[in-house]
């Protein structure tokens, strides 16, 4: 489908800038939500992101962790598309679609206590857009830099506006020294436009290393002086929400602590995939679903 | 001078393994000592660490910054033995022996407030081993891997037992994101010997990436499991003092916040160098100073 308007322009050449966002962050009324999500709702609100200490029980976060192990190790995985590895070692690092390809995260991706938040944000029936399971290692864990999801989704895969929601849950202890995520608070405010233009197959490097669509050193310091950064620390079972525009990266890590999440990306079903706006062709199913069939929650 | 034995062997060949400290931590009597002084030597004794929270005034931070600023600048530096350049930008990333190359990082070094803590330390007047300022960009600042300072200053400099011991004087905030320094309580109370041998002029690579004289894994992950892993955090001004043998690192920071800090390693004028025990030359001045004239503090 071919799209009228970009309101969203970005990679269009040299030049690069700041567009205020001009979509809502919260699409329900928070004050009719309960009440014990509707101070998360404003927070998400201000600051592009919350989070749930322990959402998940331990012996649930067990499980999980469990099978990240089972599949980390699986032979069959190891040449599929879905599975990213690192160059040197070739131990995968991140199986993309988790949620098509394992019973168990499927469940996870549709379990009520993410779905009611992600419902409660985005204020329609939700689809799932990208998932997959992250294992950064100890001792040699990489860094990766800062960057907006929006910007690729809508540059790359045709996400026309600004609704969507991402969803990170710890399978293991995130520390402040272990590489864990970092987000910008009140970036979500702000779309960064980048630089440049979108080689062909782009994908088949950015998932490894971005180079394309990165914020400028500029903007960066400008948005982390307005309002600091925070780190996503928390036992394992602890779940990070944050917006599809929210600026975050995490360092490298070289603490014998390795890290582990599932990494989920729930899309509006009013705001369903066009033609890429970089005018190349659209990256694979298991990067950026057009699988647009609302999902149910699962309690 | 030759030893006539080495307690603390390391790099010796293929074995690695982990021998209990013989030496003190605190060579004086703490009980004897003022009262705030003793808890925080306590502290030390203990964890092999301990941080002031803004031990130097704004306005001083502010001077010691300014001077930072300029040497970095300088021209007539950029070509010296002392001054560590990043190999692709070629900017400087420390200048060594900045105590005798600056005035006012000289009276900086026999600061009063530092020399009390260090001389309550090590119980003897001390001399200044190695000093350094070092500079950590945003946006790219790499990660220094885990290591015991002792085991270089024992197996390359020839520093005969533990009793010397560092200080870095922040001068810039560090936050638990910018890539500051991690230290592991209790690290102190083990030596953890290294694989391997020691090349000739090993220090050239080393200042920039460390290869020999790192502990194994294994040791590392025994190590964080004790007692885990605490982040040097803190205002401008703040200092922290870790024993020779206390295992240390950082990783890198991708965040807007460059870090700076003004780093002293004091030793026993009881504790001097004698030949590296790896049997090389050793190390030129400016890394390892045999000057062994104690100084006195400047008030």
């Amino acid at each position: 489908m071919r799209h009228t308007e970009d309101f969203y322009p970005s990679r269009i050449g040299p030049g690069r800038g700041i567009i205020e966002r001009i979509d809502p962050v919260i699409y329900t009324d928070i004050q009719h939500q309960p009440e014990d999500l509707s101070g998360k709702l404003k927070f998400f609100e201000e600051n592009g992101y919350v989070i749930f200490d322990q959402l998940f029980l331990p012996e649930e976060v067990s499980r999980y962790h469990a099978e990240l192990e089972r599949l980390l190790a699986d032979d069959a995985l190891k040449n599929r598309d879905e599975t990213i590895r690192e160059p040197a070692s070739n131990e995968i690092r991140s199986i993309f679609s988790v949620h098509t390809l394992n019973a168990l995260f499927t469940s996870l991706s549709r379990d009520k206590r993410i779905l009611d938040v992600v419902e409660a944000i985005i204020g329609s029936k939700v689809y799932i857009h990208q998932s997959r399971l992250n294992f950064k290692p100890g001792f040699e864990g990489k860094e990766f830099y800062w960057h907006s999801d929006f910007e690729t989704w809508h540059v790359e895969d045709g996400m026309p506006r600004m609704r969507a929601v991402s969803c990170s849950i710890a399978l293991s202890d995130n520390y402040v020294f272990n590489g864990s995520l970092m987000v910008i608070p009140g970036s979500h405010r702000y779309y960064v436009t980048c630089e440049g233009t979108t080689p062909k197959e782009h994908y088949k490097q950015s998932l490894k290393k971005q180079e394309y669509g990165t914020p400028d050193r500029q903007t960066l310091e400008w948005l982390v002086e307005r309002n600091g950064i925070e780190v996503f620390t928390g036992r394992a079972g602890s779940v990070i929400f944050f917006d599809c525009n929210t600026m975050h990266g995490s360092n490298g890590n070289i603490t014998p602590l390795s890290r582990s999440n599932a990494f989920f990306v729930y899309n509006s079903i009013e705001n369903t995939l066009t033609d890429p706006y970089a005018g190349i062709a659209p990256r694979p199913e298991y990067i950026a679903s057009r699988n647009f069939e609302p999902i149910a929650p699962q309690v």
